[in-house]
């Protein structure tokens, strides 16, 4: 199959979404959990975490602020506190019914069964049935004048993950934790290693490591 | 393990870029293949390419300026053009290996062993081995105030994709396409599909489509 951009703009809207969604590769996929100053708990799924820096420990996401994910962008706002929680093959039914459009006063824990998880010291939930944690605090944001996309960029400030999952220099075997991946909209995947290598120097292939 | 904004200021840096790089979950990984005003091939391995929008259809990645993948930013800024290849089980060794820091002047095709492909309207070289070509159009750039990456939006103008791997509703089979993704700095994985489910609807489980 071939396109262009002239052919690309004939296309259906849903027919389009969901081949450019597919099209930039595997994500990770996660559930975001933020409470609102009146302390309604909000969880949504997002599909476009990214590493920004690991000295400062940063992750950005892209949000869509029209969408019904925005619950998301007003908490974080202003409470400054959100967290990502990986998901795994147990609750993907579960994280994906969380964008349905709930009404606002309506949690996504208690309308998907998931279960919210207090940690001293971050004000937004995690999810209690994850088992990578991360408590972010809110950096900045980025608004993406091309399409109202806005990447938000926050600063990692509490990690939870089991031990078994990490080796003497610090990676982590993600296969081992369960974690999952997403493609497109809708699509969730688990993953087998084919790979770790060693970092990668002139006139010398990689080798297993 | 637990760690707090303290315990990660306290790691080994390479630990921690080893746990920080892993945390975020899994990524999709592309060869990004450029040329020079001089006509000089690049191609470069980056983990963080993003999905910004479906129309228009553009892609994100993030870019670190001081290291050696600079080759890429400024062969992007100067011919506003460049390519976004997927990574398939077979070229995992040579693509983790465009990351050494190659002389200016040595193409990483030829270093790798990877084979550039030119295809009319694109200036930059496809990975003839990819089977999933993206071609792409600078559109702009967001310098990330908090670490010095940048953030390079651009635009889809040709796309590239064997037709067995496509669904009536657009959506594409990436396992079937034998696209794999990447987990931190060096680790490269296959997947399996789970799930394909059903656009969420308030008090209705998704369903398997």
């Amino acid at each position: 199959m071939t396109h262009t951009s002239q052919s690309l703009k004939t296309l259906d809207n849903r027919y389009r979404a969901n081949m450019i969604n597919c099209i930039s590769g595997f994500k990770a996929a996660a559930l975001i959990g933020t409470v609102s100053e009146n302390g309604n708990e909000n969880l949504a799924i997002f599909n476009s975490i990214v590493h920004i820096g690991a000295n400062p420990p940063l992750l950005g996401f892209i949000l869509r602020p029209t969408t019904v994910r925005r619950d998301t962008y007003e908490n974080i706002k202003a409470t400054g506190s959100y967290t990502i929680n990986h998901i795994t093959p147990q609750i993907i039914k579960q994280a994906h019914q969380t964008a349905a459009s709930y009404d606002k006063d309506k949690s996504e824990f208690t309308a998907t069964g998931l279960s919210p998880e207090h940690i001293e010291g971050i004000n937004a939930p995690f999810v209690k049935e994850s088992y990578i944690k991360i408590g972010m605090e809110y950096v900045n944001e980025y608004p993406i004048e091309e399409n109202g996309t806005i990447l938000i960029i926050g600063k990692i400030i509490s990690l939870r993950f089991p031990d078994n999952i990490q080796t003497e220099d610090g990676w982590l075997d993600l296969q081992q934790a369960d974690t999952i991946a997403t493609g497109g909209l809708d699509s969730y995947y688990s993953v087998s290693k084919l790979s770790r290598l060693s970092y990668a120097v002139p006139d010398k292939m990689p080798e297993e490591i």
